[in-house]
């Protein structure tokens, strides 16, 4: 492992941004596609250098304190690309570490690995994995390489796909309630194993659904991922563009989120009387006035059938580098849910109670 | 006034988004251009009612909790089309009320008046004011007819335009400093005098220039502001799309930084030794990959320089939509201005101590 001191000298391409070959230059602030990474992991560290610490060779962000003897660790990771997702939740009250892979790609076992020997400290090691093949393979390989007890919580909650579809459902959006709620818990002592069943009754009390009104473009091939028509949207979009449910035609606001909070209902089943968190989630690109809007009208939806809306988060955590569009995440609560939500949290994306 | 609750009824229009006569259907989450800052407002409302209350006839957002005797009031507003500023600054520790204008529009005298009487306690009122020309002229009217003791901070920390331009240099992502260290002055008990001081001598040390990649689109125009070719970047921008200095031909974040930050070091003129905050702002649409690289690079200019950066604020603050580009501001700190950007804070869109 090397620290940020010993990376920070590397000197990085200037001149003219260096893109894919054979793509035109991308409207993107970077020197160098293959930099790129590295460069921001070097400034998030630098941005948060109160609350986290950088470690390369290989990858990971761990918090700047060290655990506290006999609390479980929470390790999360997944491919670059939907910031501040994971690396801006680590710190107090939530993750313990996070491992960055490249723009939309796993990172590798030897990065979680190495999170885990760095921060673990005698109460074992959850994983919060989000159900893509690479990375649960990728976690899968260093669990079993880790010589203290670990467990893992597997993240499906896009209810775009069916449950029968052939790798399950995809983590989206939902992780962030995930990684707060049990990051919660775990600071106040809760087992390793309480931590495995509250993550994946909260995994199971989360549904989301998203849309995109733009592709993004990966910096490494220079081209948006997908193309819609000035009059289309995707509906059931996954966070790296991958299609989703089907091509629509635009619709207003109001129709939209009749669309996503249906879908969401169908596998929710949300009960006249319960108690939820509304999260509305941008993609990167869209603005918080829409999101806002976009808020107001999934808020009527649900207190329309009479849910009762008492918690809500807004704003840009699991993005698709520039892709336009949002998700909505609905989670239901119980006391216990609610009070680790509430908890104190003090990580660089999110932060109350600190 | 109006409370939330009145207008909650409202029904809006539904079906294909109803956008400006004679264009395209524009790719955004609305369903009515003439509604959509009503809506997006109640959606704020809704999802910070802990922090903020909306009132409208007219229109302006204030703190759920009321005024202590004699605490100054802090007010700002302007155009909508920047969030979070202003409106995600009102909470304890910034401002005590905001008021939204249309989209890229000066809000109106009678916002300003309402909220000024609604939130003044008996400490006079600080209006913080971008400098527009609209915003001036209506700010003007309002503090002339309010009959309570007022003043006013000019905030004008965009280095793009020189001094001696005919309306003077706009005011852009330094207002967030201005407006959380004079704030914080407020809450511990500055007097207005004080206050006023204090806010121009942080407008003093701040100063800020911006980069665009792509235009916005103004809702009620339903097209981009600007057009930009393929390989271009408009430098010196302002946060409405206005033409900055020059229109440039893509460069690579090292040269783009290198740019912005020599052109506020030609105006801000800092010292070997001197403590700053370095603020990276995005407009809305670069993701935080790209403004965390952008935050790496601009450290380094000024490490290189002696600077101690040793404050930072990176992410989406004063905003044009879904303009893709990012401005630099630095404010050079001393030990008061260190102490209030420091003190707790909780609002939507800033929030640590609390």
């Amino acid at each position: 492992m090397k620290s940020i001191a010993q990376v920070e000298n590397k000197s990085y391409h200037s001149g003219i941004p260096k893109t894919a070959k054979g793509t035109a230059a991308m409207k993107k602030f970077i020197n160098d596609v293959d930099s790129l990474l590295d460069e921001s992991l070097l400034g998030f560290a630098k941005a948060h250098a109160d609350i986290i610490q950088l470690q390369t060779q290989p990858t990971f962000v761990h918090r700047k304190d060290p655990t506290a003897p006999g609390k479980v660790v929470l390790i999360s990771g997944g491919g670059s690309g939907h910031e501040p997702l994971h690396t801006g939740f680590v710190g107090a009250g939530m993750l313990d570490a996070a491992c960055p892979g490249q723009i939309f790609t796993s990172p590798t076992p030897d990065q979680m690995l190495a999170a885990a020997q760095a921060v673990e400290n005698g109460g074992g090691v959850l994983f919060i994995v989000k159900n893509y093949a690479g990375d649960v393979m990728n976690f899968e390989i260093a669990a079993e390489m880790l010589d203290c007890p670990n467990v893992s919580v597997l993240v499906d909650d896009d209810v775009s796909l069916p449950k029968a579809h052939s790798t399950g459902r995809r983590g989206v959006a939902g992780t962030t309630i995930i990684e707060k709620i049990v990051g919660a818990a775990a600071e106040s002592g809760a087992s390793l194993e309480d931590c495995k069943t509250l993550g994946d009754r909260v995994n199971a009390a989360t549904a989301s659904m998203g849309v995109a009104l733009s592709s993004c473009t990966v910096p490494a091939l220079g081209k948006p991922t997908f193309e819609l028509g000035e009059q289309e949207m995707e509906m059931g979009v996954g966070i790296h563009g991958e299609h989703g449910r089907e091509t629509l035609p635009l619709a207003s606001a109001t129709e939209i989120v009749a669309h996503l909070a249906g879908a969401i209902d169908e596998d929710l089943k949300p009960e006249k009387g319960q108690r939820a968190l509304l999260h509305v989630n941008g993609f990167g690109a869209t603005p918080l006035l829409e999101l806002h809007l976009i808020y107001d009208l999934a808020a009527q939806h649900w207190e329309k059938r009479g849910i009762d809306i008492c918690r809500s988060l807004v704003g840009n955590y699991t993005t698709s580098l520039d892709m336009a569009g949002c998700s909505l995440t609905l989670t239901l609560l119980d006391d216990q849910l609610l009070r680790h939500w509430d908890a104190p949290v003090n990580t660089a994306a999110l932060r109350w109670g600190c």
